[in-house]
């Protein structure tokens, strides 16, 4: 069963969500530390979402889509292509609600987001690590089956439902806090988008940045010659972030991001080994990439207050990259 | 200068203790989480002292004792000896109100924790890792030097202010979540001692327990005969709470805290990792004895609510232990 219609969801659509969702989640905290601010000379606020429930964002917009689906989804079930964060979020959620999930994840992807997928009773097919075999095995899913498909960021509802991290992160603020930049990671482009909508009407002064790996920089490329590239053959450790913008996202994107930035491999690692071992909160590789881009880009931030949303934490110990 | 008397504070202490060192220390957040509480069959609340300033709850004491002796500190410097975290906790106070600090420290304490210390610019006086050569060191530095001496727990401002987490900690769940346990690992005792007074005022019915390593149970041992044994050749990678009991918080141990229970290594490291890789966040082996607890024990709480104090969160990332 192909979902659906696309439209740009706006602010209203958020809070909405906001609402719907409330019961479901955590209010995830905001942590700021005192070495980070000396070390990059500017204040930083970062949002714990890799504290939150399932250990990543996709849980906002996966309970926001699956409620808003609900019927359709107790009764046929669902259906998703994930990294990982997204499978594990929506498996998550359909179990609190008694949905039958099945989701389509790469081999690769790490053990504490498979693990996470199957402890909550989803169905798992496995596919080759490339956007090509998970979409063909998606579409020979549903020609044999009558399940839901919820994309993982394609969909106005889980768009929405990424942008309530954005909410709460400016309502805890307040107006003594009033941020310069607010940056998120790209992947996909859902989180990034929800946050730039829910900024633009919160907080109209404030430049909203996407972080991307320079080895996985279609976004960057797509905004600057303003036509969708495909992510081709991304290389980076940041697991989360390798999938292609859609339609609806690059738009979003277009008009509502200011800038994307994109960092290296190495500043990557830094950035994780920095939270890791200053803020003690565990972060996983493509969540380190918005923090990578102050690092990187330093004098930018010289002298500003600046959000960042800490994606996720879903990583496998051994795979820790220092 | 030796320092001053010797008392057991009360709650009232405590109390003083937390508006004196209010401006100085985070309210740290207290975290569930739903995996954990399903392996358990029971309610589980963690005080997450890892992510106070310095990434332990010894700021807390060191800020109450140095605020306390704040005149002489700062005419004369002040000296301590400690494994690491009450060092760095010191140290941090110190540099925030200008008051020279020399610290004695094993040569095998953790990097991170000998980096906290020379990060605030205190002088460092490296020890053998011995009780003995630690107190030695210190004995020869004061017979040179007129500074206070800042015990790392046997002082009744120390313990009052260590206290002040378990009033955090209990005014913040409230009514509703009353706990029928409360757990807080023992080293030299600083911790669990202000833990009890506060806990036995704010919620009598509250039965309070020390977690201790099987390695290092001297305190278990002193309690069940009523004697203070001292910790002689201490083996485990809890490498917070190999020290001694003081006269001080043995007499607290002795009154206030219902039972001692020790854990073996293989669950400690269980525990570190189940909230590394479930909540997230980073925790040293010292802290994970608390939780190492309910793993061992799991019967006693089943069906229960329990609080535990995560003590601190400074670790060299090159030594966890999984």
């Amino acid at each position: 069963m192909e979902s659906k219609e696309k439209f740009i969801p706006t602010y209203r659509e958020i809070l909405k969500a906001q609402k719907k969702i409330t019961p479901y989640i955590y209010q995830t905290p905001i942590f700021q530390n005192e070495w980070i601010n000396k070390l990059t000379n500017s204040i930083i606020f970062f949002k714990c979402e890799n504290l939150q429930k399932t250990g990543s964002f996709k849980l906002r917009g996966a309970t926001n889509a699956l409620l808003n689906y609900i019927e359709q989804a107790k009764k046929y079930g669902v259906v998703t292509h994930s990294s990982g964060n997204f499978a594990k979020a929506l498996s998550y959620i359909s179990s609190k609600l008694n949905v039958k999930t099945t989701v389509i994840m790469p081999r690769t992807s790490p053990a504490a987001k498979i693990t996470g997928v199957l402890e909550n009773n989803s169905d798992i097919i496995f596919s080759e690590p490339t956007l090509l075999d998970r979409q063909s095995k998606l579409d020979n899913f549903l020609l044999h089956q009558d399940a839901v498909f919820i994309p993982p960021y394609d969909d106005p509802y889980i768009i929405a439902g990424q942008g309530t991290a954005t909410v709460e992160f400016i309502y805890s603020l307040g107006n003594s806090n009033q941020l310069d930049y607010l940056i998120a990671p790209i992947g996909g482009g859902g989180l990034i988008s929800g946050t730039a909508i829910a900024s633009k009407f919160l907080s109209p002064r404030t430049k909203v940045i996407g972080g991307e790996p320079k080895g996985a920089d279609d976004a960057y490329r797509s905004k600057r010659d303003k036509k969708i590239y495909p992510s081709v053959n991304p290389k980076t450790i940041a697991d989360g972030l390798l999938t292609s913008l859609s339609e609806l996202t690059f738009s979003i994107i277009l008009n509502k991001v200011d800038q994307i930035l994109t960092v290296s491999e190495e500043m990557i690692v830094k950035a994780m080994k920095i939270i890791f071992s200053k803020m003690k909160i565990i972060i996983e590789p493509s969540s380190a990439v918005a923090f990578a881009v102050v690092l990187q880009y330093n004098e930018m931030f010289r002298n500003s207050k600046t959000g960042i949303i800490l994606s996720g934490g879903n990583l496998d110990i051994e795979d820790l990259p220092f």
